[in-house]
């Protein structure tokens, strides 16, 4: 009897044991030019240089708040195949002489840290003789393109070339699409397919998309992969491209035609590029940050700020699981909290903070819904990880005291005060892009001593909603 | 039964028709410098042009010099997630107003020929109405630094370390050893690892096999995806190197030390990375070419040319089918011709052409006997896909009258007249790398009119070998 008890006693130690040293896979991504690895690298600065005796940076943290939060390190990252987040090469160009802004996301990649904490209280607390635990948190990267894929897996590939061609006033903004209109156009869908003809107008395609994304300020782009093709570079999987609504009209097509071999290169993309990604990685993710750049969309103007308002709504998709038979039919999905997180708030004035929240909330109303209901939480903030501005108070003529920002600007390093604009708290109208009101202004990383001076705006509370129930 | 009969004969006419439309992968490779992009597009370009009108240019391949080869056409390739083998990029290099050799293979691709041809004679000559047949051609290019992670298969990481430190001499001549040994030493093996200083330590390795292949002119680098990493930057599964011998005393490693963890990688590497090439690749090629660059090797000198000699060895154990239980393991192989083709003969004078052959022959002499046993008819040839020089005679007060060749030298795109030095029939000996006899010079692409006008040497006995008996 005695012997029996001892045996249910270790057996719930190993539990709590068990229960102790958590596992958590938190995935952020975020559209072109968001700043995520800056972000990821304030996240894990931050957590670094966080101790008992280091505790005051980050309030809303409780477990930090409370001094729980024992130590943090880096330990050997679980995917040997993926690329490790490069976090000091990062952190080094924002410590630098000139401190730079680490250059952005192209490809997955992860890090892996070990929380060391003292838990709250409960059995946890009671069972653990040296009373810790520790989280180990894999901070996986990828790029936000990558979500914005999904929606080909429902599509057959006349219907996404229809999907492509519902965005063509944008496209003619691209000094580039006249060529490959042309290149298309002189196609003959139902003639016999070759390689080097079709590898010529989908690398026109892909200038198209480029110049759509880098130069034009655009979000959406299929297929995603041909922004950053990798390995697949020259393949004939991403030699595709969507033909044009007249030439799709045929009843039957040739087997080994233009048609039907842009056909087949669709679904295997779809089925070898798009797919895997979900079910190797997606499935993995327990916990999911997307960041969003509203300031340089609503600098951008009406056409700019509205594709990033649809590819927000695109992303929400890999998140409404209740709905999606897309999704289902691949994995069992486990992400039970999603943050959109507005970032670099800092670079507008304090009494703007609110209106940003209020227009990500606007931004994403059509989307969220979905997600909410599937058992997924779905919150909002503004945030920012490297504050690299000062806020303060200007008197002016005409208006009275106002409030502005100062730092330094990234084009030439000058420092400067300025008043960004009002951000609109509902989507704008049509008055909002005739005033052109919002001139924001990229700014660079701050000059800092050392690593724990970077400043932050909320990174507590985020932290706090992401990983808070993981720490008690 | 007179049904019956017309069954039979259906039958035989469906066999006749399947065997016509024969599918062949050849696979090219070769060393670093070999001069594969050249080689391959020199070998589309004429299959291209051949026409029963146009056959004079490849006298020694029976199916062209008996006017039976149709018409050879580029088709669609067989694997979509394979990069295109960049044809016309390359060959407009070789057309351009100042002539370029095209740049050297960063991965594996591939491109489909399908050459249309007349049987000449037998079953297959009887049965076929139109007495035509097509032989699918895919030319598959890969980097032979792939071969060369062979042995690793059947290495332990400590045997391996053994394996790379036994070319430490060599290593000495490069200016990063001295950098990657010293933060090597650093290390205690037992210590707990890190990504962080495991992949500092790993750059290190990375930039001194760099150095050895690019700068000091060596063949044998394991890893060999280190030189070429792709989608695998930055992945833990590349971040090994070997550890000095003098750390690798220890009876028992702690798990989660350095030695465990880059033990672990090693593993992996040969698991993900290694095995899957032989898997998926080499296990589906019917025949396969070597080129080999013996003159840069002459040139550099005695250690450059002994890896050289060591590294075609090495190549040659991935044929020996019949006594390497390594590739056993994985495949049924089914390679059977291997041909060792001396590439960039018309850079020495035709005298010296039989010797460069005896040489290959000396080179290939330890691993050769093996491939040879094991069902798989291996060849050699000097050859010369696109000849850049002219042969000539030039009398000397000296010596007589002598060959010469002259050509565009690539270096100052100066026309000029060379006397490159005797090529040794033998292993060179001690005599010849005191005297230095041998000055190998770089020339440039021919500048001709049209692509019809590129010469080459004995690539239509090449042609013979390794395709004429499917196109019989």
């Amino acid at each position: 009897m005695n012997r029996h008890w001892q045996q249910l006693k270790n057996k719930a130690l190993e539990l709590s044991y068990r229960t102790a040293n958590q596992h958590l896979r938190l995935a952020v991504t975020g559209l072109a030019g968001a700043g995520k690895t800056a972000f990821i690298t304030a996240i894990i600065n931050k957590l670094l240089l966080v101790s008992p005796n280091n505790s005051k940076q980050l309030p809303l943290f409780s477990v930090c708040r409370d001094q729980r939060l024992l130590a943090t390190k880096r330990v050997l990252q679980p995917d040997l195949q993926l690329a490790s987040f490069g976090y000091e090469t990062a952190l080094n160009q924002l410590l630098a002489e000139t401190p730079q802004w680490p250059p952005s996301t192209t490809n997955i990649s992860e890090l892996r840290l070990a929380i060391k904490f003292r838990p709250a209280q409960g059995l946890l607390a009671k069972f653990l003789d040296d009373t810790s635990a520790t989280l180990l948190l894999d901070i996986v990267d990828y790029p936000g393109e990558w979500l914005l894929d999904l929606p080909m897996l429902g599509l057959s590939y006349q219907q996404w070339c229809d999907s492509v061609w519902a965005s063509i006033d944008n496209f003619r903004l691209s000094p580039y699409f006249e060529a490959f209109e042309a290149k298309v156009s002189a196609l003959l869908p139902d003639a016999e397919a070759s390689d080097e003809q079709l590898a010529m107008v989908a690398a026109s395609y892909q200038q198209l998309l480029l110049d759509m994304v880098q130069q034009q300020g655009f979000y959406l782009a299929q297929p995603g992969r041909l922004l950053l093709p990798g390995d697949l570079a020259g393949a004939p999987i991403l030699s595709f491209f969507p033909l044009l609504p007249q030439q799709l009209m045929a009843e039957k097509w040739v087997s080994g035609s233009i048609y039907r071999v842009l056909e087949h290169r669709y679904r295997e993309y779809v089925a070898k590029v798009v797919k895997p990604f979900y079910y190797d990685y997606f499935a993995g993710f327990d916990r999911q940050l997307v960041l969003v750049d509203c300031f340089t969309a609503l600098n951008r103007g009406k056409a700019q700020f509205e594709d990033m308002t649809r590819a927000l709504n695109a992303i929400t998709q890999s998140f409404r699981f209740g709905n999606s038979s897309l999704l289902r039919r691949l994995f069992a999905p486990k992400i039970d909290k999603l943050l959109f997180a507005a970032s670099k708030v800092d670079q507008i004035t304090r009494d703007q903070q609110g209106n940003v929240l209020a227009l990500l909330n606007a931004m994403l109303a059509p989307g969220r819904n979905f997600a909410d209901s599937a058992g997924c939480s779905v919150e909002t903030m503004a945030v920012s990880a490297i504050r690299a501005t000062r806020p303060g108070m200007v008197s002016d003529n005409e208006y009275g005291e106002q409030e502005v920002v100062t730092g330094t600007r990234l084009s030439d390093r000058q420092y400067v005060t300025l008043y960004p604009g009002q951000v609109p708290r509902h989507l704008p109208d049509e008055t909002f892009w005739q005033q052109q009101g919002f001139h924001f202004c990229d700014f660079a990383p701050p000059k800092v001593d050392s690593a724990e001076d970077f400043e932050h705006v909320r990174l507590d509370h985020l932290l706090e909603f992401l990983l808070g129930d993981k720490l008690q």
